[in-house]
This record gives structure tokens, C-alpha cells and sequence, in this order.
């Protein structure tokens, strides 16, 4: 069957269709929910994606080029030093949850904890976009210890990684407790110990 | 009506039916299929539980409950030194979740990513959660301060806080790359740092 090539469409089922999986859950939403929030007939939903799973892969695909492409290019301005970039950039998610006030919660998040076991494209997705994520953190981090920011024997990979698992935890804390604090002990203990 | 009595046929929905919620995620548990994880009738389900939500505050508090008693006895112990112990009562979390194979993630953070926007009354129960965790390693980071391990100035209840969510992020990226890395990378950054 020839499929009617509609990007608008696809865009609208991806934009609206993502906010309503990052407030409900993924499992929460049907097919029909999903295509109501964007206005288009719940059979055209097929149109553009082979599955519910092949539809969450492209909603997070979005998601993450979107904070890429928003928070991205702090972390490579080489007019300012590395660390500061870091606080940077983690201050402006936090800002990006904050001005969702808290509900959302962050999509990669939810996707691991809610799709991961249930399908292995979405659990592989979640896998490349926390390497990305990490990678950039990562080169970032090595520009500081190319500076003298960082002492030369700390493990630049597992501080990455600890850095994106800590804010994490922050935004899923601050979904239940509907408060910025979360995000103040990430900057005040988290960033402020592990950039020393 | 009239509702029988029966404690074993509770507790074994809520231990069945949260290992069911806790793998697959709470909005793709239905009632037919928790009742079907613990061997019992459908129609039982509402002897017991006001609603799914209500079971969902009951698997919490089970869940909770379980991990105070198990790994809660660590933080009390006088005769080690307090650093020390929440050094050993993380090793014991990240232990329980390693014996899982990592596939159920920790059901607060699922419960706070998912269900969170949906239920007031789980959003509450997850909130109390997150306050008695951070009281239980508040009250031995204190005695940590008292003893001169940790420095006076230190902010002990964003301390907390900042451990436990970097602990819960961890858990998070472990469901999504299955391995320890996650915890390695808490342990060996994060914990170390923070408190030292």
C-alpha cells in the first residue's frame, strides 16, 4: 500500500502525540489518544509508523535532537571554559523541566523505565541516545582535563555517567515532589563536588 | 458488602501483582492480569483493593517496606562508622537490583515517572517515600558530621537528597544498558566525592 507522504502530519503526531506519552506514560496512551491530541483520523496513525513501539523510537528520536539541538552548543562554545559550559548546560535542562513545571518528567527517563523491558528497539534507542549524551559530556570533560580543570587521574567516562544518571534521578524527584529543589542539590552537591 | 478476610490472598496479590507492575509498568498491568499473577479470581481484586490505584499505594508501601527492613539496619549500625555504613547500605541496593538482572528498575522511580501525573494519592505515597529515605540517611550523615567525618558547613539534607537521586539514576540507566555499570560509576564517583 502506497502511503500518503504528509510530514506536517507526521510532525504533528510526533510533537503532540510526545507530549501526551511524557505526561501520561506510554502505555497509558492508545493509538486513539495519541491521534486526537494532534486532530488527524485515528487510521492514518499507520500511515506513518509500523507500530506503537516504532512510533515511541521516533518520539524519542525528536526529543533528543530537540535538546541537542537547544542545549547542544553550550557544551561545545569554546569561548568559555569546559566546567562552566557543564553548569551551564545542565542549568538550561533544568530551566527546559521547569518551565514544564515538573509534570513531564524527562521522556528518556520515562521510556526506560516504563517501554525498556517490553521492547527491544526502544530499549536499544534509550542505549544510543545515553552514549550520545554521554560522548558529549565526555569531550567536554576531557577539554577541562586537556586545561588543568580537572585533575589528570579522574575517570572521565564514569563521571559522564554519573553526571547524567544524577540529573535524572533529579527530574524524576522533582516530578513527585513538584519542586525545584531536586535540581538544587544536583548543583549545589552533585556539580559542585564531582567538577572539584 | 461484606468483604472476606483473607491475608495470604492480599499479600500474595501484592507481591505477585507488584512484581508484575514493577517489570512491565503499572498502565500495562491490568487487574485480569495481576489477579492472574497471583493465582487468584478476578472479581477478588475489589475485595481488597478500592482500586488499581489503591493497589498501587499498597505495592509501594510493600516495596518500601521490604527495603527498610532489609538493607535499614545498615544505617542504624552504631558500631560501624557512619560514612562507611550508607558506603555498604548503597552496595546492599545496588546488590538487590543486580540479583533481578536489573529488568525491574526500582519501583519508586517507575511509580514516579508513570503513575505520578495520574494519582494524586500515589504521587503522595511516593513523596512520603522520598522524605523517610532522606531522613533515615540524613540521620547518619549527621552522625557522620558529629564525628567529624564530613565537614561542619556541609548541607546534609540536599546531601541526601543529592545521593539518593543519583543512586535512583543509576538504577534507571542500569534497566536501560543492563549492566552494573551505572553503579560503578555511583559508587566510585559519586559516593566518593560527596563524602568526602
Amino acid at each position: 500500500m502506497p502511503r500518503p507522504a504528509n510530514p506536517e502530519t507526521r510532525s504533528r503526531l510526533l510533537e503532540k502525540g510526545g507530549d501526551l506519552v511524557s505526561s501520561r506514560g506510554f502505555n497509558a496512551s492508545g493509538v486513539q489518544e495519541i491521534t486526537a491530541a494532534a486532530g488527524v483520523p485515528k487510521g492514518s496513525f499507520y500511515n506513518y509508523f509500523d507500530s506503537k513501539e516504532a512510533f515511541a523510537v521516533e518520539v524519542l528520536n525528536e526529543y533528543w535532537d530537540s535538546v541537542v539541538a537547544l542545549y547542544g552548543p553550550i557544551l561545545a562554545d569554546g569561548r568559555e571554559a569546559p566546567l562552566s559550559r557543564i553548569v551551564r548546560y545542565f542549568a538550561g535542562l533544568a530551566e527546559f523541566h521547569e518551565q514544564r513545571q515538573y509534570a513531564f518528567g524527562c521522556l528518556i527517563g520515562n521510556m526506560a523505565l516504563e517501554v525498556t523491558t517490553s521492547s527491544e528497539d526502544v530499549r536499544a534507542k534509550l542505549a544510543t541516545i545515553y552514549l550520545e549524551w554521554s560522548m558529549s559530556l565526555t569531550a567536554c570533560l576531557r577539554e577541562a582535563q586537556a586545561r588543568k580543570e580537572l585533575a589528570p587521574g579522574r575517570d572521565i567516562r564514569q563521571l559522564a555517567g554519573a553526571l547524567i544518571d544524577a540529573f535524572e534521578g533529579a527530574v524524576m524527584r522533582a516530578k513527585v515532589e513538584r519542586s525545584r529543589a531536586p535540581f538544587a542539590s544536583f548543583e549545589s552537591c552533585v556539580l559542585q563536588c564531582l567538577l572539584a
